[in-house]
């Protein structure tokens, strides 16, 4: 018997841009599969009806694998695939295992045997490093960071420092707290650290800027990239030593 | 007047991958572009004869960036975009910008202005933290290790020790040292250490694994995927602080 595969199914970061932003490859063998582990399974459905997946949707298997999946779960899930069926994992939006739960599916496929095969498609945290100007030969992506002032002060400060070798610090936000962590970031953060706000990338209304933090503060805030309930990819990297003055 | 866009423009990693690895809106601006900065023209202009760019390939200018551009070139080949000819940056494989020399080029056009827009495209690390299991919600990318052996070692626990919160560890080798660097975790890290190898990434041959230390090394040489002269990404991360018996 042969076991399946558990595909890695990237899916697209803006609407209607899957056949701009999934390559022939990942198209095809999204439409070849049947069996779908999904984050959510609403979104999932509108993805495999937007790249017209040959088989009614109805005749598909979508399990929605939820926010924080258990092993015990995952193991179940999988059986199929130990069986011979090929899956794929799908995110809410981008690439699954990345910023999202997946992993878990993915980790205990590497225990039940299986083979595992990423697909390519668009990482908001990838565009955004590569578009950023910022070190790409190291960094570093910390998820989410406290919501409370003090230590999102505390944290942001850190990440500065942790920077100061060279190290590009990514994350993300709650779309509709993302204003907030801006002004949050320009208040802890040096004059001379450089921030990039990378806007829903991919969409045709995508912005990444690169600033000082002091050439973000002198902007006027209708002159800024607008924020609020658009995702955002923040980056930073501290000033090489030699041009800091604290 | 109207400048320029730079686009960062993603190559394949594997041969023959183009038309499987890049989404359409990727092969098309790469079409309609004129002009690139190139980490190697070579791999550059062999890249656009394969997507079949419509210019014959001497009327394109492809300008060689090298490994270790500077500013100050960076500004003289921003020039024509400044004057409103798009441009693209080109990496020898993957996406500009990441473990590459692309990042020097998009940080000077953002200090001259210019827009930077990301394509997608095929990332050996997004790749091979997808598909590792590992915790893709936090997650370092170191580049190089050391060569020395001891410094190599050290290096090694270190990850380990930075990766007991949860965050992965990923870097990569010079392709013939792949063996070395296996056997040396295998040294270095405890038994109950997660160590994923992603081996010719979109490749027919690609090959992605994660096993714990202990397993690695259970298996008999001719059990592990071969990774002499193989583009490898390797991936790490400590057993949870709580089954951990040291």
């Amino acid at each position: 018997m042969t076991v399946g595969t558990l595909f890695l199914l990237p899916t697209p970061l803006a609407e209607g841009k899957a056949f701009d932003t999934l390559p022939a490859a990942t198209l095809a063998a999204a439409r070849r599969i049947d069996y779908f582990l999904a984050e959510d399974a609403k979104t999932a459905r509108a993805f495999l009806k937007a790249i017209a997946h040959p088989r009614p949707l109805q005749e598909l298997q979508i399990v929605e694998i939820g926010h924080q999946p258990q092993a015990a779960a995952a193991d179940a899930w999988l059986q199929p695939v130990v069986a011979g069926t090929d899956a794929a994992v799908v995110s809410e939006a981008g690439c699954p295992g990345i910023a999202d739960p997946g992993a878990v599916i993915v980790g205990r496929a590497h225990r039940l045997g299986l083979q595992v095969r990423p697909l390519v498609g668009p990482s908001s945290l990838l565009l955004a490093l590569m578009a950023s100007g910022l070190n790409g030969q190291a960094f570093r992506f910390v998820g989410y960071l406290p919501h409370d002032a003090n230590a999102l002060a505390q944290r942001l400060r850190d990440l500065e420092r942790d920077s100061r070798g060279g190290e590009t610090q990514l994350w993300i936000e709650t779309p509709y707290r993302n204003e907030r962590m801006l002004e949050a970031v320009l208040a802890a953060c040096t004059p001379e650290a450089q921030l990039t706000l990378a806007t829903e990338l991919t969409a045709d209304s995508e912005v990444v800027r690169t600033r000082s933090v002091a050439e973000w503060k002198a902007l006027k805030p209708g002159d800024r990239p607008a924020l609020h309930k658009r995702p955002t990819v923040f980056a930073l990297m501290a000033a090489p030593r030699s041009k800091r003055s604290g």
